[in-house]
């Protein structure tokens, strides 16, 4: 039998709905691949008789539980107070709590607000959970059969916080049998036209299939159980993976984690020693901004008309062709650039079409390398986020796909 | 006071995390703008003891509750048993259900199966929720001091039916009179220190004060009872707007509706028919990717190097003196753009301090306008999507300020 665990989220925001509560799925998803059960997800505002019930509640009931949210600074921000008074554990000033505190306001030229220092004060026997990422340090400790670890609601942090400290200590203090979960991660293919490829192949009970689409690439998941045999899991594996060909950019579950789409493509361009220049038009500096702090990104460019682009760039542009224009402004760019390859993306659709989520932009997307033009053209509709980020995504897929296969 | 409302979310997909659990948060605003206090989300998997022991509880400690989810055809969707199990309420079969289910199958000329009959069962004492959007109806009961509602968790038929059925239900069930929200949108200052400037504010009891962070910006909120005089609002709000001065780009909830920070500005430059042309460098096209679709941003660049964007602008630059290169940038840019104003955001430090999140990168942003020069410089710390994302938004909101105030 798995240990048990609930997530409990705090914040008047959850409750009254003016934030989704991503936290829980995220923290769920983490917790059920290292072998715990989530029996219960719960959220409750700001008010303190609320908090201490429910963490009375959850120390009967379960083995583990993270709570995110209430560790502020402000006035509603009541965890650490609830804590305390639920299970009889006094507030204490924790130093090195303060002092990170301290530095963090001094880091930034800022004055420490007195409100703040409340945000070191910890429960009598808890144990910190150092933030380096924002103010509030979360905390952990065990009442009756529960462990429980408290952090931020900022989802960035908690992230961190989660990876961080709360993994190691939950892999320490529990037993866990972690089934092996293995994510095949596609661009440009739907999740039903997947189920469809996936559907002549030959998928044991004791395997778990799932699909997960995402704004930014769609994932199957497959969860095997801790003592099915690593040949026989390779073997399915790669006889998915075959049957998904070029659309795959990224493996997980089979050796190191992979990351995200430009994960994949900052390794092969660091490798291959590669620089880059882009102009975006759709995307409107997504793309770039996807690839912050990466060095091999140079320089980009935007220009809303497709003239004017020609005027500066000292060619002729055509409307009608915008294949043979992305050409031309690549070899223009290339001309005058430090980096090696080119990426340009033009859009044909004008701004009505552009805004309209039931209309389709034409995306133009070429590559200039050392090794001549490659080229993608793509069909994207939906809500202008949606086509904006579809932009970004089809492009510096053409990238990946150079740098994998060299064909496409 | 308001009636107490609880939203119970069922399913495996919503406590493993596959699936984030959006139905709470939107069903939640919904009922706070009718005037509900919603106290508590729960989200259990398909264990039938789970869902019991829940309905009972909830049954004793709300007035009302809605629930999403477990009203399918199969094995695992087992909500109509829960709640006959809890209550001691019979299922029966819904005469009108099954012909609708019927109905529904012939439709599309599909067989209906034998497992589809099981969705026209309800507990006894149970009203038909009507489901003209998929097939299982939902249905509603009293049990104790609480009303249930139970609906589908297909997100588009639970808004339906939440809209057309479940919405007049609680309207002629209850007595509701909504508060006014009232939201001051701020950037540039933290939570800690808006509640400093608000503390000598004399805030009365009845009403209520919370904040929110969010990466882009702070929202402190003024929940009013539905009985507060419109004048004494008017004048709490605007005293507290005077206490945080510029830092508010942005008041909801006294007329329409603001949105974020690019609204605001979107339509101090849509009526000021300016345009602008921007040069990015921290926020590596995040500045220009927020602003997608909105026609008055003619263009961006970004250059990795000061000196390779210097060599191409034909000016020397300075990394010593980043407030005179950046306004060196802004003319050369100007000069040769048909945008009126020219945003210029230079940062200091180098890639690795930009990677490090516990070291400040320093902002420089000048804008360049008819008026002149403005310009800001910040201190921004943290993990490097947060400066990116800082670098966006301060930079956008020197432009803010302009349109605003003329002065900074």
């Amino acid at each position: 039998m798995n240990p048990t665990l609930e997530i409990f989220s705090q914040g008047e925001e959850v409750v009254t709905g003016q934030a989704v509560d991503t936290n829980a799925a995220w923290l769920s998803e983490q917790v059920v691949a290292l072998g715990f059960t989530v029996t219960r997800h719960t959220a409750v505002g700001d008010k303190l008789d609320d908090l201490i019930a429910l963490l009375r509640e959850i120390a009967t009931r379960a083995d583990c539980c993270i709570c995110t949210g209430g560790l502020g600074p402000t006035s509603d921000d009541l965890t650490a107070e609830a804590v305390a008074k639920a299970f009889g554990l006094p507030l204490e000033v924790d130093p090195v709590a303060l002092a990170q505190i301290q530095h963090y306001f001094s880091l930034r030229n800022r004055q420490m607000a007195d409100a703040n220092r409340k945000q070191a004060l910890l429960p009598k026997t808890a144990e910190r959970i150092d933030n380096a990422w924002g103010t509030a340090p979360g905390f952990s400790l065990q009442v009756g059969r529960c462990w429980f670890a408290f952090v931020p609601g900022v989802p960035s942090e908690m992230r961190h916080l989660y990876l961080e400290t709360i993994r190691p200590r939950l892999s320490s203090r529990f037993v866990l049998r972690p089934g092996k979960l293995v994510t095949l991660k596609t661009i440009g293919i739907g999740e039903s036209a997947i189920q469809q490829l996936i559907n002549t192949c030959d998928i044991p009970e004791d395997v778990q299939l799932g699909f997960r689409a995402s704004p930014d690439d769609v994932q199957t998941k497959l969860l095997f159980s801790a003592a099915y045999p690593q040949t026989a899991l390779t073997a399915l594996v790669d006889t998915i993976a075959a049957k998904l060909g070029d659309y795959v950019y990224a493996i997980d579950g089979l050796g190191q984690a992979s990351g995200d789409l430009v994960c994949t493509i900052n390794q092969l361009m660091t490798e291959g020693k590669h620089t880059l220049a882009v102009v975006e038009t759709a995307s409107q500096g997504l793309l770039a901004a996807k690839c912050i702090g990466l060095e091999w990104l140079l320089e980009t460019h935007y220009q809303q008309a497709l003239e004017r682009l020609g005027q500066k760039l000292n060619v002729t542009l055509d409307s009608n062709d915008l294949s043979a224009s992305a050409r031309a402004v690549a070899t223009a760019i290339r001309r005058d650039s430090a980096a090696d390859f080119v990426l340009v993306q033009l859009a044909a659709g004008d701004n009505k079409i552009f805004h309209a989520k039931d209309q389709a932009i034409l995306l133009y997307n070429v590559l200039l390398t050392e090794d001549g033009f490659y080229q993608t053209t793509h069909s994207v509709a939906g809500p202008i986020s949606t086509k904006q980020n579809q932009a970004a995504l089809l492009a510096l897929d053409l990238l990946r796909r150079y740098l994998q296969h060299k064909e496409l």
